[in-house]
């Protein structure tokens, strides 16, 4: 996917939301905004993918900044609390858990406000119908695959998608699956280093895209990472990132599972804003 | 007042709301912002000051965009609301009145959901007390001054403009009071134009900055208006955009009225966000 027009302005502020969680004077809080401003200016075009465009802003920012990894605290945080929240689901079954990663994906556990108020929040979501929904032709597909790729997005939501992966292995005992987080810290992403601390290493193998950039941009990632990714049969991107960064592949062992929550992901897909999602376009 | 790291994020933000009010095609849409993310990485610098910096980006959006006026029907709808509800408040005293001129400048009358709602918010903003409160020696400097230069600032807002200042003909009867609108269109800023068609004519003199930028920024306005605004004895100045190219003058003649709407604003006058504020920098 490329730009839309909203993602300029998305970017500047997230750039504004990285610059206020890791810098604590005006003075260079408004130098680094004037250098995201400029940065933005020459990485940003009309064939720009917003996830690689905001994602390469961001690690010059982090750089220019002397800050690697901004979001660490609201990251402990959303696993923390993801973590006590996804105990209160492990009798769900299959569908129910499919429908949890995706909520998984829309809730911000960093708020923590109120545990009770955020597993009502999860149950409300779980309780919607997903605007397209191809999760029996997923199941189907599972049932003669041999290799899942599972491409993780978010910390916090993790939680959710270890939950749905253990009941895969429990419907698909012979399933091979494999987990992909981030090389290295990059906004809210989950990263290997997150994936083995939550647990992944017990119910799925553990890789990394070999990238930093969000979701899994194929002229980015490591050439093992390709290598893993060509050889699976099927293949589940979770969230915003790995849809704009593979929604161009045309490959038909994808299937997305997100929630559509800004005007451009909407749009692209012909969905209103706030749509849930499990999908393959080629089976649209 | 110069810019603070949130005044960049801000401009991209407004410059998309341009967008979204003159283009219409989503292509043409992302065109224009990738135009406004080049053009804002050239003209803002640490020394910007934001309405000017701002205020040259957006005119040169409205020429890219083929559009000298994208805001035209907002500010139609909300010059036809404030008129129509400028009329219950006609029996104000004259701090009442200088009040609701702040209330105009805090109430977006476009959203025109319910009348109700909106005379609500305004006697809500009334009985609020002021956080810096020097409209006794603002009246105190009135009954001694011959000329006041009022500057005024948005469209709607100017209603309540007017009803202080036929309050203040009434109570300063040998006071000569000029207005000065902005010279030609720019955001949902009043223009000469617009302060015609309201009235002013009836109630004072009516003039032009001479410059299309928000505010009134010395070195860009036209040398009547500085020869009006030199020989005032006492300038009020409405809203965000006066304060902001104003505020370096340390003229002791200045009073900004106006509510502290955004962060920078607040943090650079030392106020709680929300302040409702009748000062003037060097009484304090």
């Amino acid at each position: 996917m490329r730009i839309h027009h909203e993602c300029i302005a998305c970017a500047i502020n997230q750039c504004q939301k990285i610059v206020e969680m890791g810098l604590f004077e005006e003075y260079s809080r408004r130098d680094a905004m004037l250098f995201s401003l400029r940065r933005a200016s020459e990485l940003f075009s009309k064939d720009s993918i917003p996830a690689v465009a905001g994602g390469l802003l961001f690690l010059d920012l982090y750089k220019a900044i002397g800050n690697d990894d901004p979001f660490q605290k609201y990251k402990r945080l959303s696993n923390e609390i993801a973590r006590e929240l996804v105990g209160h689901f492990r009798d769900s079954d299959l569908g129910t858990a499919l429908k949890l990663a995706i909520a998984g994906n829309v809730v911000d556990f960093s708020v923590g406000y109120d545990p009770q108020k955020l597993e009502d929040d999860i149950k409300q979501v779980v309780s919607e119908s997903l605007a397209i929904d191809h999760s029996n032709e997923l199941f189907d597909r599972l049932k003669c695959a041999k290799t899942l790729l599972y491409l993780v997005d978010n910390c916090g939501e993790i939680y959710f998608d270890r939950l749905f992966i253990e009941k895969l292995r429990e419907n698909f005992p012979n399933l091979r699956i494999i987990v992909a987080g981030k090389e290295e810290p990059i906004i809210n992403d989950a990263t290997v280093d997150d994936l083995v601390e939550a647990g992944f290493g017990e119910v799925a193998e553990v890789v990394s895209t070999g990238s930093r950039l969000p979701g899994a941009p194929l002229d980015h990632v490591s050439e093992t990472f390709l290598e893993i990714f060509r050889s699976a049969d099927v293949i589940i991107a979770k969230g915003q990132a790995n849809f704009e960064t593979l929604s161009e592949t045309g490959d038909p062992r994808i299937f997305f599972l997100l929630k559509a929550k800004c005007p451009p992901i909407a749009r692209e897909i012909g969905v209103p804003i706030g749509s849930l999602l499990c999908f393959n376009p080629l089976l649209r």
